[in-house]
């Protein structure tokens, strides 16, 4: 066995869970808290396990969830940009590449290049899996906002254009489920004046 | 598109939620909070995807990765029982047997079987996915009990025969895995006194 391949894998998986104390904007169901990158990708990998049939082409459902397993492992070092803050994003994408560099290399060389392919595939969210995995990433946040009465839409005073916006390769991943989030979690909101109508 | 599916779908989705408020015994590597059971299985697919190389016979990746990620749903309702908390280990198997009636039940019947029946795999523990997900479930604690300087352990008074009864199967996974945890993870800490002797 080779101890330095071990060490490198243990070292990457160890750094991992600073995953869970980088903070979201989306409260849990109930309100209570707002969750974190390991617990949102937890459950966008769950969503994909029950979810795929939904997809507009077929997936590969590994490849998918490893994708959504590890996509935000960058914000260990660039942190959380929210969806919705238009200076951060500016200096995201740098601050992304960098942190991807530092980290996928903790890994032996042939690992590093297969994780960062799946988050550069992501990025460019090209293939069905990347799109299903876009789609998830933007369904799971909804669903919870509905859930805890749509309060991170109102206290960031959320317009429905720029959820549109947000939301405009949604369909691309499942028109299906774009749709049910469309009716079932935003539409809703939108009604009962927690998204602000453009 | 079957209306009534989808929806029992997202609510099962909703439903995982809780898992983020169950807590477990296990700090965070820099000892500040204890992880939840959502950021346990998050952390333990990520490392199946890294560490699956190590396993005793091949195993299907997405199989143990899905075992994973849902084997501890049925604490929303049972609650986390501590590996060394002998009386509630008594109730344990009954309690999360009417979890997973309840809890697999919201899915529309063919998704209930099929995540039932991960679970019964993970639970009776014979196939290369169950005992490399066992392997996964005991080695990613012993990795950050030891990370925090080994608190969980000392907090607890726990001894280094309970760590090994509890550990009587996570060589039947990988035995690689298994001795790197012992000598990387748990001895350090009996010779650091976190871990009593026998």
């Amino acid at each position: 066995m080779d101890s330095d391949r071990i060490r490198q894998q243990f070292a990457f998986c160890l750094e991992m869970d600073k995953e869970k104390n980088i903070g979201r904007q989306t409260y849990l169901a109930d309100g209570a808290r707002k969750e974190n990158d390991a617990e949102h990708a937890w459950h966008m990998a769950v969503m994909t396990l029950i979810l795929s049939e939904y997809a507009n082409e077929e997936i590969d459902v590994l490849r998918t969830i490893s994708m959504l397993l590890l996509h935000d492992v960058v914000e260990i070092d660039a942190g959380d940009t929210y969806a919705y803050d238009e200076e951060g994003k500016k200096s995201q994408r740098q601050r992304e590449l960098a942190a991807a560099e530092r980290l996928y290399g903790l890994l032996p060389p042939d690992q590093a290049e297969k994780m960062r392919a799946l988050w550069d595939e992501f990025e460019a969210c090209e293939t069905p899996e990347a799109k299903f995995a876009r789609t998830m990433d933007n369904i799971q946040p909804a669903m919870l906002n509905a859930a805890a009465g749509g309060k991170a839409w109102s206290e960031k005073g959320v317009h429905l254009n720029q959820i549109l916006e947000r939301n405009k390769n949604t369909a691309n991943g499942s028109e299906i489920l774009w749709n049910y989030s469309r009716e079932n979690f935003i539409e809703p909101n939108v009604k009962s004046g927690q998204i602000k109508e453009n």
